[in-house]
Formats: structure tokens, C-alpha cells, sequence
């Protein structure tokens, strides 16, 4: 199994957690998609939209952090990343889902290269759109958090889910971009508590082989 | 079981056209999320990011399209809206989540107004940033549509799955906007096959109770 990663991408970070969580083993190949023009281009033939992640099981490309996450959930049920009833399950995947759609899309490279050149937004005015959604975002899920009686160590629970995976590289993201969190204590509580596991630290973007200069596994 | 729903909203569509396939009984609350600022105050009361659409079943809360529509899946298995087998699931999962993750986001009423508003962009602007970010994606999905031999008369196979139910209410909507489909036959032939079905004429946004003036049954 070959997971196409880069250390920067939000989305790619959710899948290595997940991957780590159920101490699957796989293959990384990382892909510049912020730099490398060749890499780039190559990377088209896999993923026409040159996003990542990608995950290649036994011949099946799979594209979309959520649609990976949820494939490797039903391949490798062990060490779950949902609840077993259908509501819990809801719950995580909605939590998930205000992390993959009312956030993280808003502020991907793409967007933000797209706004800059042809909206004219200079760098404050694009670094201002970007923490705005981030706030947004997490505000939703701090009231999320705080009105639920499912709520525990982590999001749902005692136990880490879809939902955390998804928490973590959003929050990672929000300290990168200098995002006051000071007003969502919960969010911050639960993601400490997912940086005491090494399924988590060993995601981490700043520990990715690829987060310094050319990594020597690169796939091109 | 109730729903939330809002005519011109897309992610409310997704989950109508579910709704419909599986045959499944649902009170309608229409709530104008676009217009009457008392409906969105107390709409925030059940979801506090005030977006549409929210199920409401046996007490349970449940935001996000596609939460709503796995949590359907999972409750009511029969007219089944993701295949059996695992890999055809992701597939499926894949192709709706690039509708909403990464074209829906972008086009939605509160970036609109937040573009318009914040960034100063004149309805010019803020048309063509929609206009191409809904080419864009579906440039890509008729890519995904062209290159698999599992897309059938549906996006897969020969039933229509949620990938089906996430690409009729973006083509609705690129249609609404004059974005020019005609680059995607793939896409249009799909949305057609789709549109010859009563669940999908039922659950358009022209054929709903609160599309025109003021709804009887307006849930406030």
C-alpha cells in the first residue's frame, strides 16, 4: 500500500494519522505539491486534480482524504476510528466533515494562489481571509464539543476517531497560521490530548521526511 | 424524521434526492437561510454554523450532508446508495466528497457574501470566482467519469449512488449560474439519466414547497 503525501497538506495529514492509529504499514511517496513542476505534472497522471493524499491499494487509486479514511476503516476494521451506533457514527462523521468541507477547502493552496493572483489580494489581505475561516470553523466545533455529552477525552468518546484525525492538522494548520485559539479551550484540550499518542506525533508535518529540502524517497 | 431544508441550498438537495431513492418518509422544515434574519437566529439554536440541511431523527441532531446521507445509508441498507464492495465504495465516497469538499465550499451563499463584503469584489468578481471553481471541479469529475470502466449510466454502475446525488445538484446549479457544460458530456449525460427519475424531479429546488414566496409550512 503506497500513500502519495506531502507534509504541508492538511488532508494528507488526516490519512497518515489514521494510517498510524491502526498501525497499517504503507509506503510514502511524497510529492512537492507546492514547488516541483515536473513532480507536479506527474503527479496528474495519478490524480488529475494534483491534490493530495492518494492511496494505491492492490491496483485501486483512491483519491479524497475522507473517501481513503473510510477504506481503510472497512478494510482494516480493527483499532476503529468510528463508533459502533449509527448516531455516534453521524456525530463523527459531521464533526470530520466541518474540518473536510467548512474549512479546509477555504484556505488550500489552490484558493489562496487563486486569490492572490486573480482577485489581487495581497499577502494580509489573503492571510486575513484565511484565519477567518479557521476561526469560524473551529468556533462551530467548540460549540460542537461543548454542547454534546459525548464529548470526551477526545471528540467522541475515549477514544480517537475520524473526528480527532480530522482536529488535529486543522489545529496544526491554525498555530502555523498564527490563529488566536485562545477562545476554544475545548478544541485545544482535545488536540493536546491527541499529541500524547505517537500515532499523532509521528504524522506530524515537521516529522515528515519530506518536511526538509529534497527528501531522499521522493517518488519521482 | 425531519429535515431542514432550503430550496436553492445544494448540500439540502444531496440529501432530498437520498431521501427519495430509499422511498423514506420526511417532514420538510423549510428555513430561508438566505433571507429572513429571525428564521436564521433561531435555526442557529439547532445548528449553530446556520447552515442547511439538518436531519432530525429520534432526537438525533445531524448536521452535514454527507454524515446525513452515510447516516441514511446505515439506517434504512435497502436502495442501497453506495455499492457492496469496498473499493466501489470509495470510488463513490471520492467523487461526491470533490463535490463537497472541494467545489461547493466555495460557492456557498456565506463565502459569496464574505468575498463581496470583505474583499470588495463587485458581482462580476464574485461570479466568475464561482463560475470557476464549479468548471474547475467538474473538469476534473468528468476526468474520473472518462478514465474508470465502472461508470456506467450512473457515475458507477447502473443505479444511482451518492455520487449521483451529489452531481445533480452541482450540474443544477452550474446551470442556474450559465457556467458553460459543454466540455463535460460525460457529466450532462449522468445528470440526464438522473433527471428521467422521480426521486430526482422530486427533490429539485424549482419543485420545492418553499421556492416560491412564503411557505405554509414554514417551520417558524
Amino acid at each position: 500500500m503506497e500513500l502519495y503525501t506531502y507534509h504541508r497538506s492538511v488532508a494528507a495529514h488526516r490519512v497518515r494519522i489514521v494510517l498510524n492509529i491502526k498501525g497499517l504499514s504503507c509506503e510514502y511517496r511524497f510529492v512537492d505539491i507546492a514547488g516541483d513542476k515536473l513532480q507536479r505534472y506527474q503527479f496528474r497522471a495519478l490524480n488529475p486534480q494534483g491534490l493530495a493524499p492518494v492511496l494505491v491499494d492492490e491496483g485501486h487509486v483512491i483519491t479524497q482524504s475522507m473517501a481513503i479514511m473510510e477504506y481503510l476503516e472497512e478494510r482494516w476494521p480493527t483499532r476503529a476510528v468510528l463508533p459502533k451506533d449509527i448516531p455516534g457514527r453521524a456525530r463523527v462523521r459531521a464533526l470530520a466533515q466541518l474540518f473536510i468541507s467548512d474549512i479546509q477547502p477555504l484556505h488550500n493552496l489552490r484558493v489562496l494562489r487563486y486569490l492572490r493572483k486573480q482577485h489581487g489580494q495581497d499577502d494580509a489581505q489573503v492571510a486575513q481571509w484565511s484565519a477567518h475561516w479557521i476561526a469560524e470553523g473551529l468556533a462551530a466545533v467548540e460549540h460542537l464539543l461543548g454542547s454534546s455529552t459525548e464529548t470526551g477525552a477526545y471528540c467522541h468518546g475515549d477514544h480517537p476517531t475520524l473526528a480527532d484525525a480530522c482536529l488535529v492538522p486543522e489545529v496544526h494548520e491554525a498555530i502555523e497560521q498564527g490563529v488566536d485559539l485562545s477562545e476554544f479551550p475545548l478544541v485545544r484540550q482535545v488536540y493536546a490530548t491527541c499529541m500524547t499518542l505517537a500515532a499523532f506525533q509521528a504524522a506530524a508535518p515537521e516529522t515528515q521526511r519530506d518536511a526538509s529540502g529534497l527528501p531522499e524517497t521522493s517518488w519521482v
